[in-house]
């Protein structure tokens, strides 16, 4: 008999939302409890997300008291600045919690205020937060409270950064520069004008070119594997994809490193790691390899024109990128196989 | 009565030549003359390009004889290495070319050769060519009889760098990063596994992450500007739209500089230029308002955070990128309106 | 001196909106006087349609009477039910209308009220409309002072019927079946969930299978060319591209026809009209051969296996679907080369 | 302990032999034994395909011995006229075979060489092969050794048109017209120019619109169900998606018969089908909620103005239109649950 979780998940109705509960239904181990949305409560989770025409469930409103008593685990895919309404009373009601919004991600609540433009809704929570990398931090993500599952540009930019950063093979004098590509469900399921069909088809842009929100995240992540501070450059574009984040890096190379080296560490550091794959030297991510699954793809060279190293990472935004993450961490969390429901 | 020029194009099968024709059929000054290709030769152009249904011009071979004697001007639209079979022999009948491909654009040989890997065709052309930038070199355009016109991605990079270079407001002692986002349309009408439409359509990838054949046209030209010997990364990547090119700049900056430096120094330069288009601080460049025009659309913007100038631009690749800015040359160069045909 | 003429568009912020000043902006004869949007009043046009980047003109709020003294004719780009506030007192002052909203193109009001659900606006007003076709009705237009132009999905589909049903090449007595794919902008710049990009993007689906509003005016049209009333079945479906509607047409043949007599009848009807393209028998009509044209392509088949004529038909659904069709009409209402603006 | 079947892929270098990998490898009773390729034969799967980049398995020669001595069941995934190399020996030696092509759909070797234009490879084989759809035909799909899966065109439209034909609710003396929109991956790993992304982006065409080969194989379906000989018309389009064929039907209704009619009879033959879904009144079948899926979506509506069903039905070509149906079949064949790995 498998054991089976029961698990809640708050603020359901955008396509993070949706992608947990495509997870979650094939999970061998998680029994969906409670799926909340202010917004559609009292409807069939069917006609919202008609991809889920055999399931009966409804949507209920989020009630914290019902959700405690039912669930050993809660799942929060609600915008920013909305998480701590229910992370303080689900935490004192001792359940586990992964957060999938920013709030908790960024320890420093000065970083958070600066670049969110908002109070801090619960910076006394931060202490009991880990940022949860399944591939950095397994023993946190186990024993804390409240797991802030990491962004989705971060994700794609951190995990390739990390070994090249921990091996000194990065000149931390010079730029970091971060160039994203997102495809438009990374925006959530948003209506506005510039989101509807024909004005992201055909097209290609950058937007917030500076100061986006994922930038303190990216520092804080790539400052503890440097054990520096580091600033990044990081330039976000939208592509018109459904799904998909492909991120390119360019960094200057300490001195007397080679191809091999940068392809060494990488391959070393996550060899054991199911969702990190490192490919041969010569080929690129794609996002058509990844999109619906939990990898990241990673790919390298070293430019010796200009001694840069190039990086380039692949994920699904709502897999790697939000939902399948943060499954990958209660799987951690729980003692299940990192994969389970993941594959 | 308007004046009229014979124009033949040569090698006109591909879709950098389904844009010349395009544009040339509604050129107030142009008598289409001869349109050949190998392939094709004997067939109605509408045969192979349906748009042009209402046309009634065959391909011919390319009889270089023939050519000489009833045009003005020849376009070559032929892949590199081919273009001096026809440019020796037209120029010795004192025809005036347009060259659309990498053979001249590149005043040192030997660079040809280490990033085109052949040798270069034809040396002793290239102190008769000149590089069309008709917004560089409006006189060298009009003296010369080998125009070699720019490629799509250095058009898109080299365009929006020049001002900064020559104001000084770029520390050129750091890294010039670029990265290049093209439609499939950039890589010509090849039939490859790569370019079918369920390998390229929800998929975004970097390619030729290092040593691009684009990369010596990009620093001689920058070099030209910064009047230093310059190196640049340059990283493309495909993306699922049909047309356009955004280019994603960052350098560091000058010390002491502001946005409106910049802005102020993008505005100037380009102030009387009818195809370059500064967008106001706050906006960036998008291909969709520039696919099938002939204009270059610039923004910029400055990261106080990391001291780094941050350019985008967007072209469509066939016009501002090949066959636009060819027939804005011949414009200059035969004292035509610079906008005839364009606008 | 090329004559020109003073032109407003009352409610030009939707696509075709975009599309008739795009189109107009190119016309060698008009002069566009006054370009109106309540939402948009007192903006620039470039914010709103930043393709329009060197159009140094304000959107400003409707006003009849400075309209009337300023322009010769006004196109009305409302939505329906709104076009009759302009059109009655535009109409007194003598000035030409070309509406591109539905409510005046059914000469019955009470089918009108039937499809669309509200009572007619301005029944008093159907005496003076024409339906302005502008391959079948150029009298009619030159004469009328209110032209109501022809909806895209009827367009695609009465254009390739007409000369089939005049010739008798129909068994009238069996279905007439019309499936019409559209792309996006169809749908108008509407800011609405079914419309986002992730929505829309990799999905195809029908909509409306019955009782579509386009289906009066497809039968108004029918019946008149085939002289007997004619019902249609027609089916709309959405199409991840941003222009273009595809309709496929199945009828079956009167007896002891041929493949011949359905493309002579075809050829012949439209041989001088400049944007009825028919293509030679064994091709098929293809949205990307006549988007950001006026062309309707028209291909045709006979299905010996079911004796069924099989017609395909493409526009634009904003040129020829729209704006370019109402231009159209206005050259042949002006004497301006029918063309004119338009190739 | 789980029982597992060893299964061998015989041509599985295109789209349907990818998804057959892609199924098997989640599927928990199935061995992969042995997947051949004339033209990758002693490549990595992955070098191919890389989103099974942690697969390691080679391409192999199809091998009739060897595989007779490993393998239980053999999928062939072979372009039409050559299964039969493979069947004739593997039958001898009592596999299995699940045919992915069209050899052995048709009943009668003439109307298939009508079709196929070329003389039958194996008619002599007809007699032992079955028409394998697994809600019509499970017990043939029990004994017979050679199963026949359906084409993706024909499951799209016999799926819907089964149950109303069975319950005399179509006029069987109008017309059955069938209007089929395909994604591109249904002219399967075609590298030829017309599937080029610039070619079939933003496009929409019909094709084949007389006498595709799917039409024998459907009208052979529905004379079944409907218990006459029955013809249709069949016209397919291509779509700028990847995956997914939409399929809008319309018959005359036979008389006095209502939409709840229509209703029940789909729901009421479907109702204990796992992956037929019968949409509630009012929605319409769309592709995106069936990609990577094994459903079939089915809408329906009845057209009072013109006496019409309509029907509308959206698969995955790839998993119900091939792989996922041929797997089904397999499952029912071996006695698994009919959904095991297709959920």
């Amino acid at each position: 008999m498998i054991k089976k979780i029961n698990v809640s998940i708050i603020g359901a109705s955008g396509y993070s939302g949706e992608e947990l509960i495509r997870l979650m239904l094939r999970h061998p181990s998680i029994n969906i409890n409670c799926i909340t949305s202010r917004k559609y409560a009292g409807q069939q989770i069917r006609n919202v997300f008609p991809r889920f025409a055999e399931v009966d469930m409804l949507f209920s409103k989020p009630d914290v008291e019902e959700i405690s008593k039912s669930s050993d685990v809660v799942f929060l895919a609600l915008p920013h600045g909305l998480a701590s309404e229910y992370a303080i009373p689900l935490l004192k009601n001792n359940l586990k919690i992964f957060d999938l919004s920013a709030d908790f991600r960024i320890a420093d609540s000065a970083m958070y205020e600066k670049y969110y433009k908002v109070p801090h809704p619960a910076p006394e929570l931060l202490k009991n937060a880990v940022y949860g990398s399944p591939e950095r931090s397994k023993d946190e993500i186990r024993s804390a409270s409240l797991i802030a599952c990491p962004g989705c540009y971060p994700t794609s930019a951190v995990l390739p950064l990390v070994p090249l950063l921990k091996n000194g093979l990065v000149d931390l004098s010079a730029s970091i520069t971060i160039n994203s590509l997102s495809g438009v469900s990374g925006a959530g399921r948003k209506v506005a004008l510039p989101f509807i069909f024909p004005e992201c088809n055909e097209s290609v842009k950058a937007y917030a070119v500076t100061g986006h929100r994922h930038i303190p995240e990216i520092e804080q992540e790539l400052s503890k594997a440097g054990k520096k501070s580091l600033k990044v450059r990081f330039i976000p574009h939208l592509i018109p994809v459904n799904r998909g984040i492909q991120t390119t890096i360019a960094v200057t190379a300490a001195k007397n490193i080679s191809e091999k080296n940068i392809f060494d560490a990488l391959s070393l550091e996550y060899e054991n790691e199911p969702f990190v794959r490192i490919l041969p030297l010569g080929k690129t991510a794609d996002t058509k390899d990844v999109t619906y699954t939990n990898f990241c793809e990673i790919s390298c060279a070293y430019d010796t024109h200009t001694e840069t190293i190039i990086l380039n990472s692949a994920i699904d935004n709502l897999t790697k990128g939000a939902a399948g993450q943060a499954i990958q961490s209660m799987n951690i969390a729980f003692g299940f196989k990192e994969t389970a429901g993941l594959l």
